[in-house]
């Protein structure tokens, strides 16, 4: 029998994820806050709920992908939330990237109501949500997760089992800050070496003729070199992230002194009006300090 | 007609040095303040000189690598420095990882008796030395790199101009920085990761399937995990060098707020009896922080 | 006609709090989580509330004391909470430190009812508390400040107006970072000293001989050389105020690097096991690494 | 016997300490490195030298006060330096702010030449030289100080002896530390408090009722809130004396994970143009950050 399912958050991967569920052939409800971002959906499909209440009802599985943990808690906790209607035996797939700690009391709440959730955040671009080529880091009942597997699969070609509800997030956010942290370093290196005359391909050859060389800054660099900042990740959610990864530090009491500066830096730079644009405009915050720019 | 090489600092990477050099058939000349290590050089062919003024009389090319600034000025500049009896013409290369402010204060020295000075650090294990396979960040006047070119390609595969004197340093630092920040953010991940329950194999399939996957990492991860910190490069000559970046970057005008963050993590660690490890033992001193072990 | 007041937490502060408004004359009615706290206060002559709500019915005045922003929120708006009782007219005075964004939600939320807010947290030790002697640092509007006054009279003897919903909370997360900062500062720099061998005696003679002598080292230093670190604050109270400062200015677009680092070595010492002591107890992580003590 | 005294360097503090030894009836032979700075001497009736050699030469007492290591490295061991000339028997008194470890070396120089040295360095602003009120931190054997107290008295009320050579400088520089940290943290917590609407007078008020009060930010606040730093101390020296710190906190194996954040502030203050102002500009830095300014 088809199962259904409700999807909530109809943002840049909310959108693809959900319309490969329907060309999947799943029923699939949608939610989303502003109604006319639900139209392509209904055009291919769906059903539009006015509410997540709505979307979650009758659903064999509830997606959610949404922008912080307080929009998380509202659809799912909050008035008019999905576990108003959520039927016991369902599966909440939280794909939001959201404080673990967060995470963990929703998923509480859920098996409350005898359904269980898993915390499943995603890497890869808006552009691997619509090949269904995402990473899924995910925590939860291992159980669960076989049982909500093949809807994941049309989702994403990785699903990685992290552990007890909470731990995909905390994955998730140990991978950007290991990212955030490996991009901010790199911008300070380079500026560094330019401030000394060194030329940014000479020193861009440098890192790739070692060990360090890495497909995230063989990516950055070109465009850092034309001062080309268009989002791929947009750099206040970068800082958010680092924002998340330091509260669950907090909770969990781990010293992160690296990441707490590198914290700082992206929200100075996104202080200085820099948060819509890709995170490695982080480097123009630094060069305006050195007085140097890293360009070609 | 054969060149004559002055060769100064018989350490774990001059020593393979300075007997490629000899094997290629230059006449060699060698001093170490220990006399005892140049005992296998005089066995393969070489010249054992008693002072660096010694070696260097004659020579066409004086090449030093030793361990700090300190014995950088004092084997050029000193009492029975090369300076002394450097002739008129020759080209001084030094390979010490040391100040570029130091460093272009030894080529203004260098030039004050006609001759010049390339720095000229290398990147590259003592096996890459053994096998002539450094790689070398240089310096200086471009023409005196070109002249002193058939000496640096006995020694290294790979010879990157990066500009004016001290600039070789400039971007070695650059790139040490960058690799000691990348070793301990991965460290802080991991930790957060494990601390949240996240098996350390699971974190490193997360990090290997991003973009942020590196040969550094990817070397350093599995010895990590085995709790085997046999140095490659030991964690107190990571923490100098990055002193030498702040140095340097405090001279040049640039912050560098999170490198010094990386410094005291790797201080700290230095204190605690680590310095004669491996750089990546560093995640040993976060584990202990955070009482928690990332091991298989 | 004398005043009603419901008072929600009997902890360290809230206890003598609540006593000296039953003294002066009010008619108080108190919750606290684990009831037997409350006895003292029965005797007193207070009433006894078996909820947050049955506290808030009637009161003219409702006065909380948690401990964090889960606290203040359960108490306030949870099942049970002031909210479900409060009047319109009435003042909620919540004197928690928490998060000044948790703050203004309440703030919002009570004036929902027609009730208003002040955030009004204080400085002083219990011992303040009991003398009714504490400072309180106070946002909301000024003219429901007027209206509150004679009761916060009674527990305190400066009331500092701040401005709107949450700058009382801003200016005491701003007072306790520089407080923290100054400690952690100071206890690094009486490492070195002693490391380079200075006496603790000498070097807080020469602090002292200058303008950055303080009250507050002062009166932490003979301690810190007793290594008596007897709990005047928590060390793990002092984190959580970094916390919530840093959330704050996460929220707020504030870089505040300094305080990011001095964040991560409290907590690196409360992760040590250090927490329930004094915060000047974070001198005996800096020494641990260090190798040394500063010590009579 | 009148006392014979060479004294080199006429700084900003040099200048009146000089001048208060020949009005004390010294006999003393003044070098500057710009001659013209040493008339105003002359005419007091100091004897002019032409290099420190000569100021040396004869003198019981050397004092020297210049700008950083290379500079007293040079007027103490370089060509035509005091070493030349010094007697046996003399005192050199360095009162340069300078790396203790460059201090050791230049007292273990002078010992080769039967002299003895001591750390001296001060605090005070050049008021308190003309005075004769500085406070000196002295490093070195206690004999020689008690032989050169005399001097000292006319220049300084107040004389803390700290140990042996280098440990005058690092509590000097250990006081820098919490001087620097405490000024730039009371910004970094005035800058979030004004972010959230917190008047800065009031939020002055708030820490003045504290036991965080102190002469220092007494001093500098109103200036703060005038936007006026002209400076008493200059940002670049602060920056200077944090760059020391960390250069002996290295040395000897302490972490300053603080101090490290601290300096790299004041470094991107000194980048942007700031180093000329009074240290308190750090502010500015941070207001531009923010966007907000902390003003009356």
């Amino acid at each position: 029998m088809t199962q259904s399912i409700g999807f909530i958050g109809l943002g840049i991967m909310g959108q693809p994820m959900a319309t490969n569920l329907v060309r999947a052939g799943y029923k699939v409800t949608v939610f989303n806050r502003t109604r006319s971002k639900a139209e392509p959906l209904e055009k291919a499909g769906a059903r539009v709920a006015i509410s997540p209440a709505e979307a979650a009802r009758d659903a064999d599985v509830v997606i959610s992908i949404v922008s912080d943990s307080a929009a998380a808690e509202e659809v799912i906790l909050g008035k008019g939330g999905a576990l108003e209607t959520l039927r016991a035996g369902a599966i909440v797939i939280d794909s939001s990237t959201i404080s673990p700690i967060v995470s963990r009391r929703l998923a509480c709440h859920t098996a409350g109501k005898g359904a269980q959730m898993l915390d499943a955040p995603v890497t890869g671009s808006k552009h691997g949500a619509e090949k269904g080529e995402l990473t899924f880091m995910i925590g939860g009942e291992r159980a669960v997760l076989d049982r909500a597997m093949s809807v994941l699969q049309v989702l994403g070609k990785k699903h990685i089992y992290c552990g007890q509800n909470g731990s995909g997030l905390a994955a998730k956010l140990a991978q950007n800050v290991i990212q955030a942290a490996m991009v901010e370093v790199f911008c300070e290196g380079f500026v560094l070496a330019a401030k000394a005359g060194v030329q940014p391909r000479t020193m861009f050859e440098i890192v790739q003729s070692s060990m360090a060389r890495a497909s995230l800054t063989d990516f950055k660099a070109p465009f850092i070199f034309k001062g080309d900042f268009t989002p791929y990740f947009p750099l206040k959610l970068m800082h958010k992230d680092l924002a998340l990864a330091m509260e669950a530090a907090y909770a969990q009491g781990v010293a992160m002194p690296t990441a707490a500066a590198v914290k700082e830096v992206y929200g100075a730079a996104k202080a200085k009006g820099k948060g819509d644009q890709d995170y490695a405009a982080v480097i123009t915050f630094l060069e305006e300090i050195a007085g140097v720019q890293v360009r070609d």
